[in-house]
């Protein structure tokens, strides 16, 4: 007996969506068992005298993976579009920065408010996500930037994931930008970050660490010494790398067996081979590329020879990517950066959760895994990369249970 | 005594929104008699004793006019992803269209869909604009290219108007595209089109008369033809003008005294002067810019030193601006070409109303306009032109009456 079954539904496994492959299946069915899919295939081949206690007539829809959007800062307080709305009336960087702009005004203001406070600001943002259809998120902190705060960040982060229908993988990212009391003393802080690691550990409060590797952030060196803090307590590495400049950052994180290198429009063909060698996911941000006016695309076609997987996330942040639909950010890989809608798809789910180390779990429809699935009103799997801001996500289930895209 | 009055709001009135202003009237109160603005201003000065049958407590809301999208193709069969994908997949635009792609498609599809199917397929995207606080949206004709399927495309957008809660004014554009029965055929077909104005006017299907002039559209000469049966049915004109190329079309419509001349990449000085002595509206369209990897932007400088009013608008359509959502548009309006978020919102509301002609009775809150508000859950008025797929629509108020924003 399953515990509910979806009947009436084309599903996109993406079960080989790193091989260019939606994994179509027409007219077919999905059974769950104890929140994990317990068969899948054409409703006509469904084992004979098989019985649910649900059953969910899917209508025609297409069904997907539930997506997963593994790169976000999504936890903060204020916003920026002060600094938006300045800049565009003529201020210049140093102007905002003269005036206490960036990125420590988010920092000013994460710090003070409360853990209630920065859930609350938190959560609208983290809903427009789940209405499209996203199942897992992974956030950051790093606009705390003591113990105390990226603490804060992170509890928040975990509440998240108790509050909403949504898996929540969580990264330390306290080496994302110098805290003025350490103004002149990157090295000293960087320490801090070091010893921050075991204590939030040991709290279950990390799932994972990442660092801001570029001439404004931290150097090659020194990141290097918080991903050696984090091997020490078994926590996998990630990175923000080659976003502005090449710090060979990417073979670094290749070098500790990284489970991704995020931004890359600088990477170069050193840093392709090594990403590709060492199996580390190439996480593009079209987000923030688009709202900085870059012109310098990250290298998709050297990375797709490669084999280097691909992977696409929002980075939602403040003052980057004030970006809150993963759905766009597949039309923007596809429009901008020229992937194709079958790789955008297979970017926030298949590749998405080789990204998060969630590949055995979550990001494709394959019996064992999670029965976290998204239910889409389109004609086709293009549609989710190609229309630009429709929502045609008509439910969304979660380990079985099914759900209303709006909550 | 008053129908209705929100407290506890703020107010961007933009009725001066033409001139650099959001007209911030904080901790506010607006009161609606008859479907109409009856008053407005600091909740502290609302006249004494003045009372209303319904109070609605904004908690703090900003209330700006409702949204006003003044160019789309919303209406139409079937979609273009197959296209969007085949071409991300290598194949050219000459593969495609001889596999009977491009524009063509969806004139097939509208042609062949019943009004029913028509309507069915339309509302999803219309409903998406709506949810972000759009209360008036201009759908144009111009995939049927016969009088009887032109006329059904202006008959689902009168249906629109009717069965879900927005205005909808309508434009009449069978100069979109050469149908095919016409190949070789031009100046034949413009004679058609010009002979469909009245039967359709008659109909009171038609409040502004449109054409496509460019080089893969319809000449300035045979784009005068069709200004000169519009007049003639006392309809107003406006253009997809300078779009790929200059050809003069701005001039031409201000010389016809044109509601606006929309797309304009490729508008030249003289053409600016013409539309600014004309009034004739700019409507930018970024969405298609974005869409079409565009590289040369509209001249916002120029048509702000001339004073030429600027509209933003989503150019909802299947084959070059696949978007439904206008508050992207304003981004992008920002982001890509460096409008500020006050010219972004006037460009949705005041300088849009313009763009329809119904300067009079939508665009701003003023005593006497249409109670057309939304409402946002937002900081300060740049959030709506900041924030990337995020929708903080609270609630829409159609000529007074409120109604949340999903529907
Ligand atoms: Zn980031
Ligand atoms: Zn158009």
């Amino acid at each position: 007996m399953w515990d509910v079954l979806f009947t009436n539904v084309h599903l996109a496994t993406m079960a080989d969506g790193a091989h260019g492959s939606y994994g179509e299946v027409r007219d077919a069915a999905i059974a769950v068992k104890d929140g994990r899919i317990a068969w899948l295939g054409p409703q006509a081949e469904m084992p004979k005298g098989q019985q649910a206690v649900t059953v969910h007539d899917g209508g025609g829809s297409w069904l997907t993976p539930g997506l997963i959007d593994c790169h976000t800062h999504i936890v903060h307080a204020g916003n920026r579009s002060n600094e938006f709305e300045a800049r565009l009336n003529g201020a210049t960087y140093e102007d905002i920065a003269r005036a206490g702009g960036g990125i420590m005004s988010t920092v000013r203001a994460t710090r003070a408010a409360s853990e209630e406070e920065l859930l609350r600001q938190s959560l609208p943002r983290v809903r427009s996500l789940l209405a499209e259809g996203v199942t897992t998120i992974e956030i950051k902190s790093g606009y705390g930037l003591t113990l105390e705060s990226e603490a804060k960040m992170l509890k928040v982060a975990r509440r998240i994931g108790r509050e909403l229908p949504v898996r929540v993988v969580t990264t330390f990212l306290g080496a994302h930008a110098l805290p003025p009391e350490f103004a002149g003393r990157a090295d000293d802080y960087v320490d801090e970050v070091c010893k921050m690691i075991a204590p939030l550990a040991a709290e279950g409060l990390v799932d994972a660490v990442d660092a801001f590797c570029e001439r404004i952030g931290f150097s090659y060196a020194q990141t290097e010494r918080v991903f050696q803090a984090a091997q020490a307590q078994g926590l996998p590495v990630k990175l923000h790398a080659e976003q502005l400049s090449d710090q060979r950052g990417a073979e670094l994180t290749a070098r500790y067996k990284g489970l991704s290198a995020d931004h890359l429009e600088h990477l170069t063909a050193d840093g392709v081979q090594a990403m590709a060698a060492a199996g580390t996911v190439a996480v593009l941000l079209p987000g923030a590329y688009y709202f900085l006016r870059d012109t310098t695309p990250p290298p998709v076609a050297a990375l797709r020879e490669a084999g280097v997987l691909m992977a696409i996330a929002t980075d939602c942040n403040p003052g980057t990517s004030p970006m809150t639909s993963l759905l766009l950010a597949l039309n923007m890989a596809c429009t901008l950066w020229r992937l194709t809608p079958q790789e955008a798809l297979a970017g926030v789910t298949l590749n998405a959760a080789r990204a998060l180390g969630l590949y055995t779990e979550i990001g494709s429809l394959e019996v064992g895994k999670r029965a976290d699935f998204a239910l889409w009103r389109i004609a086709r799997p293009a549609d989710l990369s190609y229309a630009i801001g429709l929502n045609p996500c008509r439910g969304v289930v979660n380990a079985g249970m099914l759900r209303s895209p709006a909550m």
